[in-house]
């Protein structure tokens, strides 16, 4: 295992079309974890761009009709170059242009990863969605998460990750589950949008996606664990804080230790 | 009081249509008082996404000509639904773009809460502004902030919030007025547009606008107090830090204790 | 030497057209060192804004086509109106359209101070660019900055910034070197904007650009240092923390003790 090592030694160029509100910690979290982010969803650059990166995260969390195009061009370009694509689908099954843009992206974009919680991935897998806003209405005791991620994985030849109280990733007959990471990880804004961004530099630092999309989460939730150890108790300005200090610390030997990742077969 | 326990108990869905600026912090306060933020501004998706949220807070600080229409056709939508609408007039008086944007919001929607500093609501009491830039140039000593709060009110049939030395809230005859806070608030950006959003979780847990305003007024004052005596000291950074950090403990026995809150009659 | 104290005494507004990636910074690093931010990106705000403002900070980082007409406008009228333009080139020389659009800015708009890394500023002197990114992909050893920055100064009459290792100010035949901050600073997203940010708050309170900009550039050298120094071994969130901290205590003893800048003839 030497996922993080490859991202810190190839401190790959991570090309991000994703939302303004967490914007800043998914470029920290990026240069945290070892690699470079770069943010661009203007149509006339994006192309240029995606073209230099070794990775294209897609987060529609605060979409709109001119970089929903953006998103489009760069994401036909990186499948055009080989460029590993990580779509976040933000608040999918929350309202119809959330449904429509997933299913304009999911048609003509090809995704190495799709990420999500439970709702949005079941919206994907065609099982009907219902989320509170951006936060899952769904649990594990409503739908089998590994059911849900096997689906989405076949249907888009993607790895499919859920991510909740305990993480699913299932490629194929592929599945790794990973327990570490803390419900209170909720309760600041952009972990998931920050975990799509360290994918993204995880797989463009990697030939394979799923043993790198694994490692990515298990390194989250490992850190958002040591985080919340560490300063949780002082409040959620704090967590935030020791989050990305937790991030700029990890190694492979800390997501060995800390990850609580598990790979299985299907 | 109970005003906090019901933000934390009934965890509103709080929609924000706000400036790019400070949206994290706005996330994360609404976060960290115990309701759930979410942002979008894409014509296509605010209704729907109104539709499902239990408040509409609509923020003009970095306003453009796309993010208004979508102000307006959340706010129309908000009205026929009964979501309460919270508008921070961030500028107004600062520029004619502002003014007009201002005029034409408060034209066609309908505000459950207006709250700003003494000169972006001395505009829209039709008293003239005059602001440097985001920030008041007027003071108490320039205009009453109680005679202005209560045109605004009267004006639009809503509870009007002037913010700054001492806060005045003001809902018809109703008047509350908030002594806690400090000036060190000022130092730190988006400490209003996450009043801003508090108020929006306040309100979208209350059937009592004005009491559920001036609570969230008294505990973003509170909060920031505590915060600048821990971490004041240190610098901006972890004044900052420690404020998201005192908006997670804040319940309604430290509001009560140090909201430094009044009612009184106007 | 009181660049810092005339920030300080006189609170300049900075207006700034920025990327959404770091803006919230750049606001607080604006406020710490003792001036106003307003961000606004409107064409229909950005001339009236401008026109109240000391300084105006243009930076293309997640530029698009609405926002580069606003930075013409906003960029004209404070030419109009004699108030100093700071350009931050972001990523120039990396694609197509960021490098049309600078050539764009430079043929439209005087500036008063063009700050940028080296691939950046090789570009805008037409000795041809080449970025990772955001990064520079040149170091020292490929060009020499002082002939960088002189190439730029003289061809825009501009007082020049080249940040890098060592920074080189160049303003015709004034030369400044400032070897203050650290590598690490590379580690946490928008030390460079934030930079410009400050420049345009010590430009606008100033009356000499040249030694500004040079004291502006010690000040944040000089606090990225003390900010390592105290919390980089912490982490990327301590050490991002402790930049806001340290910004806010800059007072011209602090860059005079700290930001080891010196001045030179060309």
């Amino acid at each position: 295992m030497n996922e993080a090592a490859d991202v810190r030694a190839k401190c790959p160029l991570v090309h991000c079309i994703t939302n303004y509100v967490t914007v800043n910690d998914v470029a920290n979290a990026i240069l945290a974890i070892g690699a470079s982010p770069i943010m661009s969803d203007e149509a006339r650059d994006v192309e240029d761009i995606v073209s230099i990166s070794q990775a294209l995260v897609i987060n529609i969390g605060t979409l709109n009709e001119r970089t929903v195009e953006s998103m489009l061009l760069a994401g036909r370009k990186a499948n055009s170059l080989g460029v590993p694509v990580i779509l976040d689908p933000v608040g999918a099954g929350a309202s119809r242009y959330r449904c429509e843009v997933t299913d304009r992206l999911l048609r003509e974009v090809r995704f190495t990863v799709i990420r999500g919680n439970l709702s949005e991935m079941s919206y994907i897998a065609g099982l009907g969605g219902g989320t509170k806003g951006v936060d899952s209405s769904l649990t594990e005791k409503d739908r089998d998460p590994a059911a849900v991620a096997a689906a989405v994985s076949s249907s888009f030849s993607a790895v499919a990750a859920i991510t909740g109280r305990v993480d699913t990733v299932c490629y194929g007959s592929r599945v790794a589950r990973i327990s570490s990471g803390c419900a209170e990880m909720g309760s600041i804004t952009g972990t998931g949008c920050m975990l799509s961004g360290v994918i993204g530099a995880f797989v463009g630092a990697s030939d394979d996606a799923f043993r790198a999309a694994a490692a990515a989460i298990a390194a989250m939730g490992a850190s958002g664990e040591a985080a919340f150890a560490a300063a949780g108790a002082r409040g959620n300005g704090s967590f935030h804080m020791a989050l990305i200090d937790a991030l700029s610390h990890v190694d492979d030997g800390f997501i060995a230790e800390h990850g609580k990742l598990v790979y299985a077969e299907a």
